[in-house]
């Protein structure tokens, strides 16, 4: 990613980063929660010949959803935010000219992912209307240090419970057979593992981690709708490089969309 | 490990089998359910430091608890296995001269895992009386191709909720911060991690897998009575060098009693 100011922003609040080597862009905040490689990972989760909507769960300022529609020409994307003010900066991202080749496939959908009923309806979130989910939720445990940045803290801060209401939405809004994809810490695993039952089956863990002999420090699960088969462990992601600071080859691969986590 | 026909046996329906280079020996049967590395890995779960009552849950003929026996010398172990047959094994095992140095800390008790109430108690599973347990529970799914052997089909064949029953006992023998190591397929994480909740805590999963790059075929799963800790996703041990079927050096050492699976 190479950031630099948004032009268009005259009081500089916001930047304008380019992802992918430069074959998509995002207008985010100075300030506050920030894309990085946990949306790319994560975009990174869908196969390379995805075609359909794909619902990003969580999009902030759009990077895994727009990192997927730049992947895979054939992906309609639908970036789901509640925050008002980041759903403004998901707009102006969708907006943005340097997005000019992906700009009619991507949509905002300005609403709370845990809502239900008729209210979910409303929003758009509709009934198998989806081939895709991917959820990037707010995901450091309340015992961390809290941010003193209040965007950051509310992108940052888990609640109890939030992974059975968001998954209880990705099973309602995925097609059968569809995909989902949670880029989530290793200590929510029995949560996710528990709110995915009866939902989601077939699931992939592929552990990502700072290097080759250190613990895993995020998870992407990946899961297919009401499917029965059992559970896979796959063979963990370095980010670095055994020594030093260095990208390993396959992370730098997957945070400039030349590689997919799952290798399809 | 190194085989060799029972000399007791006059039938030939044992044989003898040196484990940790020598440190203890197994008689088992010729036929049917045969120790071998899930017992090995499974007793290299536990710390190198322990001192204190084992329990081996489904011991058969006593791999992982007699190779605690051998690595710990303050570790007394209870063989628990609840077929009649190889209890006989256990019990000629611990009898055998070759293991004279670690029979007086090794009993059997021939008691089902699942037994609850007064029978448990009775059976000697009383609460609390356990400073760790092992699990090394039937685990091919019924999918699986049955074997034609009968004593290896009841050695491997899993039936529904034995996690949670089998968990349900754990937890009532092993004291508060006393600990737990369970072998399982990775299939049976959900299950595993479910029956966890609420009994043990701080899990550490090791992904065991047949080479670097190949998904997990074995999980270890290692957690504390009552904490309340978040679970920690290991770096995986690699059973195989890359490319070959020479053991890699840690799965050797651990084999051998040489090393233990989570470096304490």
């Amino acid at each position: 990613m190479t950031s630099s100011a948004d032009t268009a922003d005259k009081a500089g609040e916001s930047t304008l980063d380019a992802f992918h080597r430069g074959a998509f862009h995002l207008v985010q905040p100075r300030r506050g929660h920030r894309a990085g490689m946990d949306a790319m990972m994560l975009a990174a989760s869908v196969p390379g010949s995805f075609a359909g909507r794909l619902a990003d769960l969580g999009a902030g300022a759009g990077a895994a959803g727009l990192a997927v529609a730049a992947r895979c020409p054939d992906a309609s994307v639908a970036l789901v935010e509640r925050d008002a003010g980041m759903a403004v900066y998901a707009r102006r991202s969708i907006a943005h000219e340097a997005n000019a080749g992906l700009r009619d496939r991507a949509r905002v959908i300005e609403a709370d992912v845990t809502l239900t009923g008729k209210a979910r309806l409303a929003a758009g979130l509709v009934d198998g209307a989806f081939d895709f989910a991917l959820m990037n939720p707010p995901f450091n445990a309340p015992i961390d240090r809290p941010s003193p940045d209040v965007l950051r803290r509310s992108a940052h801060v888990m609640e109890d419970g939030l992974f059975e209401r968001w998954l209880r939405t990705a099973a309602a809004i995925v097609r059968p057979r569809g995909g989902l994809s949670i880029i989530a810490r290793p200590g929510s695993l029995p949560e996710i593992l528990t709110a995915m039952q009866g939902r989601f089956g077939g699931a992939q863990i592929m552990p990502i981690q700072p290097r080759a002999h250190e613990h895993a420090i995020r998870i992407v699960v990946r899961a297919i709708r009401g499917s029965r088969a059992g559970l896979v462990l796959m063979p963990a992601l370095a980010i670095h490089e055994p020594a030093g600071h260095r990208f390993s080859q396959q992370a730098d691969a997957i945070n400039n969309g030349r590689a997919t986590l799952f290798g399809d």
